[in-house]
């Protein structure tokens, strides 16, 4: 089967094996996937995120192997490996959180060289995870389940609760849009969206912001108008802007870090004690929070057409990541492997 | 009146003109003011402190004038001053949340060059702060509500609730026993404490640790023996513990931040996010939280004694700032204003 190695900063179509579905697996063909930034964090950064696991005791990985990427993805049942249960049948569409349980322990599909994604032809999933999209439900929304169970996540692991409350999001790629889509479905009236791309400022409002800011024109605290206790989602990924958002957060605020900067990060942390900050970092979504993405989809509570910008072939990944840089072209790009679509 | 006047690092007894207590205020005479870590942070930052004040807008001071710390006061009714209610009596003693309400704003009390503290033989109180202590409740103890109230706090705005938790509190300063205190009144069973001092790893056994570490012998999170979700009270105070901190945390840890570290500090968000883990920073109390501090002490949830290690009249104050520097030799020493003692 082809599939988009990734190797030192560039993609290489190449001919894998099938893959073989072990015990508990099912072999899936990939009917489309996004591409996620942390797709494009490791594009950037692989060495250094594996130098950054070494030196926390984890064994690091071979990067000469490849990395096939690939986990916000639509599968289609195509076969079933040894001790599966076949509630599923082949022909059903699927998504699921993206792991495989190995000998009883979560290994992630599409971020490392062990465990092939969907940025190919066909890849494993692990049947107890998977979960059947429902009818009517197009390719494009289901493959957005995984970002918008990031965002779920992120709202969940705020302070919000089932109140409402001023909230500002800073940076408008997919992850911040995610998370304006679930902030307008949890019911916030006052969402303040920040980014310098006017086109993320467009996608913004279409997706739910109240208002949207230049943060060098209009401070985004200015627009939120909130004296004391918001919570403020950092997605810009970008050194340096925590620190700022510390010195300008109203006090009593909540910074929710969903980004990924790469590197040390410095701040004053007297600054956040004096306002008595609270700052909760997020990864990933529980399970839970990943259905009830998908039910959010399918039950068209989100609108998440304006989220997908684009779709290429397994030879128009290299294109697409380049694309990605510039947030005036595109927010989120998928890939259907069985396309020759080029940007 | 005396006073002991803070100014370029160093005390001078002044004759200071009697407070007059303006609308709602109350003469006070200093029965014993403990000396907080935030004072000796004063002491030795003052100058950072007024930049960094500065730097974020705020108007600064003029530290020539000199500052008369002092904010962990008890106090003795002495006169009341125009517009007061008259519900305490002369004679009566009492605590406070350590500020002035003036028009309708709180104004700290003994942390800035325009309130003097209560390193002084006289303060000023507004009335409808001040809290009566019970009868048979020593002075000692119920100058110890301040740095109490800090702890409740403290463990208040942690997610602890009203549950157990595996607990650890880094750095065993006044504050540290404090919430150890404050946590085992809680009913935490698992509180380990670290510090490098024998001297303060005895107190923490008799404030409540269940197991004390010196932090370069033994791994704190190894003797807490939790694989997730700790609650970790930083009360050190220095620059580069939360860094290690965020990087050695159990995964789905809390990490409350309680100490005050001068200057910029550093961390990788990414081991943060890997691990999301929250950050919580806090200062002070509400006024709830005080009171629940001076009720604990005052039916005895809290075994106050081994906190206090000493008690210096004002000419005393240079050589206990000293004495603190030395974690073998002190914890918390009062400041008698009437007394001659020295150490």
């Amino acid at each position: 089967m082809r599939a988009a190695v990734m190797r030192d900063r560039a993609f290489t179509i190449e001919d894998r094996p099938m893959p073989v579905p072990g015990p508990g697996e099912v072999l899936l063909r990939t009917r489309l996937c996004g591409i996620c930034g942390s797709d494009l964090h490791q594009f950037k950064h692989a060495r250094e995120i594996d130098a950054t696991a070494r030196a926390l005791g984890a064994p690091g990985q071979d990067l000469d192997k490849g990395m096939v990427l690939g986990h916000e993805y639509v599968g289609e049942v195509i076969a079933f490996g040894p001790e599966t249960q076949g509630a599923l049948a082949v022909g059903d569409r699927v998504v699921s959180v993206p792991f495989l349980i190995r000998d009883g322990a979560p290994v992630p599909i599409g971020a490392n060289v062990e465990v092939d994604g969907a940025y190919a032809e066909y890849f494993l999933g692990t049947e107890a995870l998977l979960l059947k999209i429902p009818d009517g439900v197009p390719d494009a929304a289901a493959a957005l389940v995984e970002p918008l169970g990031i965002a779920v996540h992120a709202v969940a692991k705020s302070v919000l609760g089932e109140g409402d409350a001023p909230c500002a999001v800073l940076g408008c790629g997919p992850i911040g849009l995610a998370i304006i889509a679930v902030l307008k479905m949890r019911g916030v009236t006052n969402i303040v969206a920040s980014d310098f791309s006017p086109k993320r400022r467009d996608l913004a409002r279409q997706m739910g912001a109240s208002e949207v800011v230049h943060p060098a024109e209009r401070p985004v605290f200015e627009a939120l108008g909130a004296a004391a206790g918001a919570i403020i989602f950092d997605c810009t990924g970008v050194r340096g802007v925590l620190s700022q958002t510390i010195n300008t957060a109203p006090v009593g605020s909540q910074i929710v870090v969903a980004g990924i900067p790469q590197g040390e990060d410095s701040f004053n942390p007297m600054v956040a004690i004096a306002k008595e900050l609270n700052l909760q970092f997020v990864l990933y979504y529980t399970p839970a929070e990943f259905a009830e993405a998908l039910a959010a989809v399918a039950e068209g509570k989100i609108d998440w057409q304006p989220l997908v910008t684009g779709t290429v072939g397994l030879e128009g990944i290299g294109e697409a990541f380049t694309a990605l840089e510039d947030p005036e072209r595109h927010a989120k790009i998928m890939i259907d492997p069985w396309s020759d679509a080029r940007l």
